[in-house]
């Protein structure tokens, strides 16, 4: 990964990231395994009880604690393009004593939004008097504004899932159990060219009234609706995530119906997306059709979130955010419709905010598909 | 999973999980999706960013606070076993607030582990006043001693991983690169009953000195020695771990000279184990033999660790940790020997504390095996 690497982490963030903390009062990031680490150094370390932690303080130079044990894998990862210091420690001494004492006196510290408790309540106990706010606050924004090598990360991730929502109809058939079903999913979404299956929803008749059921021995019918909705993560680091509702045979008048609502307020949604249009109105623009329409308490949950390093992360598409779309937002638009023991539809695109426009990164058919 | 649902998360443990925390001193646990909730409900939750989270106070109700649209997994997974009232709650509404309010004054909480900085940091701003602890303090105790029917579950995880095992030597060829081997690995942990592929460490030449290298395009040498260390999760939830040495053609004699070393080393750590005898002494075991044969200075990682709904969990096998052993108590036992630069070699067996000694829940040849 060394050419995506420089494109994708390039090394020019670290001191961007700095900035942005001094900016926003923070005096340190200390940035456990997961997203935050990875987009600020491209490292992709486990997460394990062993603390691994690049910190980074606004005034003196970052380092990184790695267990002494972690130490050749860090030194192989993006994170040796930093020019960081490496601080091996071994088993038994006490890594979280030893960032207190190097950072002196502090006020307040921001943690990676995925730090474990486990770690979080000892950075606490080793820096009593410090407050600790979540390291989102200074990088969720960042991370939200993707830049273009991130968009051509998330578009390969897109064309990848599509590939798979393309075999579906190969896989669904009367008779087979939604679990069989999910396993040729999750081998495809491999074959695809991810390094992980992050999930595998089939929901096959009252089964897809359930947003996020995943897989269940329940054998699917003649005339079950299924909603499938997928997604992995590609070496990149980016995620994909796509919904698509497929018909096994012909599907009911009154399904019909509702089908064809969801996707005039899918395509309301997306045709809604340009800078500066608030988050929450890209939320009203589907809720408003499926509403007009009289099926608003079947669309139980926000329209989309953010997606990147993490299938879900800022911006979400929800009532009450009035943060402003800006280029390079990237995240899903995905009204549902459910009707509870019946059956149900969700249609599913990540779309990105250009210049002037959205555009969407899935590109299958958001017809339904009949198998 | 409904017969093992009830011998491995026994819907009683609930109870004795609140008088635990009682006996503690704490007021009550906040459990967010990871292996603490599951132990204590059967529930596999997905990890997201909105609130799942089973509140176990020491007085009043239990209660889970569960996303509207998790509602119904979480009715259909085994924690409605458990007897205790759902709350859902909707896109909009505050749930930490909401717990904070229904649990009233407080002194002391124990938070999941595992719990995300994102959910422990908006519990402490709903309850500014709550001392928040780990809830290990009250369940790493009774995690480490497994029940018969969770020793069960990590015997069938070690004959899973066994089986993959036995078919390393028909994927390691000279001409091949660790990633194409480790990919045929995965695939066979699968295929051996894993839900999960957790790590796939092949440590080729030079590699198998870095004792969590994982995977490169390095080509397998004619004369490699290889470390192969692997594990996943099985659908009970329980982990395996296994790690084995190998050698492409005949190994160099200063390297069989201290695999032997290193296989002595790692039959009298497990020869040691029995009830009483500390979990630091399992460590002294094993590197004792490493030390006196002159080796000393490149075992550098403890000796094992704990491993049971986690892969590293209490109890951990290191100098300093004097807890003794109690029947029940399941570890790894997996020394290792390092010569940077050049070659390495581990030996790791997963061992459950018995009435009277230890018994390895792995079972493929430990000799080095010429392929």
């Amino acid at each position: 990964m060394t050419t995506t690497s420089s494109d994708l982490y390039p090394v020019s963030r670290l001191a961007a990231v700095r900035e942005a903390t001094a900016a926003a009062g923070l005096d340190a990031l200390l940035l456990t395994p997961g997203p935050d680490l990875r987009y600020v150094s491209g490292y992709d370390a486990l997460p394990l009880e062993r603390l691994t932690c690049l910190v980074v303080p606004t005034a003196g130079e970052p380092f990184m604690m790695v267990p002494r044990l972690e130490l050749p894998a860090a030194e192989h990862s993006p994170a040796s393009r930093l020019g960081v210091e490496f601080v091996a420690w071994d088993e038994t001494d006490d890594p979280y004593a030893h960032v207190a004492h190097r950072l002196g006196s502090l006020t307040k510290v921001g943690l990676a939004d995925r730090m474990w408790a486990l770690q979080s309540l000892r950075f606490r106990a080793a820096m009593p008097d410090v407050e600790q706010v979540l390291a989102g606050s200074v990088l969720g924004p960042l991370r939200a504004r993707k830049s273009p090598a991130e968009v051509a990360a998330l578009r390969a991730a897109g064309a990848a899932i599509d590939a798979v929502h393309a075999q579906v109809p190969q896989f669904l058939k009367a008779g087979r159990t939604e679990r069989v079903v999910g396993r040729d999913i999750a081998e495809a979404i491999l074959a695809a060219g991810h390094v992980t299956v992050d999930f595998v929803i089939v929901g096959s008749g009252p089964n897809g009234a359930s947003p996020h059921h995943e897989l269940s021995d329940r054998v699917i019918q003649p005339g079950d609706a299924v909603v499938v909705d997928i997604g992995g993560t590609m070496p990149s680091g980016y995620c994909s995530d796509s919904t698509r509702v497929y018909c096994v045979g012909e599907p009911s008048p009154e399904f019909v119906k509702y089908y064809d609502v969801l996707k005039e307020a899918q395509e309301a949604a997306c045709a809604h997306v340009r800078p500066g249009v608030t988050c929450e109105s890209v939320d009203a623009a589907a809720r408003d059709v499926i509403t007009a329409a009289g099926y608003g308490e079947y669309f139980i949950h926000r329209t989309g979130h953010g997606i990147g390093l993490e299938t879900h992360e800022d911006p979400y598409i929800v009532s009450g955010n009035t943060t402003p779309m800006e280029p390079g937002f990237a995240f899903s638009v995905e009204p549902g419709i459910y009707l509870p023991g019946r059956h149900g539809a969700r249609i599913e695109d990540i779309m990105v905010c250009g210049e002037t426009a959205g555009e969407r990164l899935n590109h299958s058919t958001r017809d339904l598909v009949i198998v």
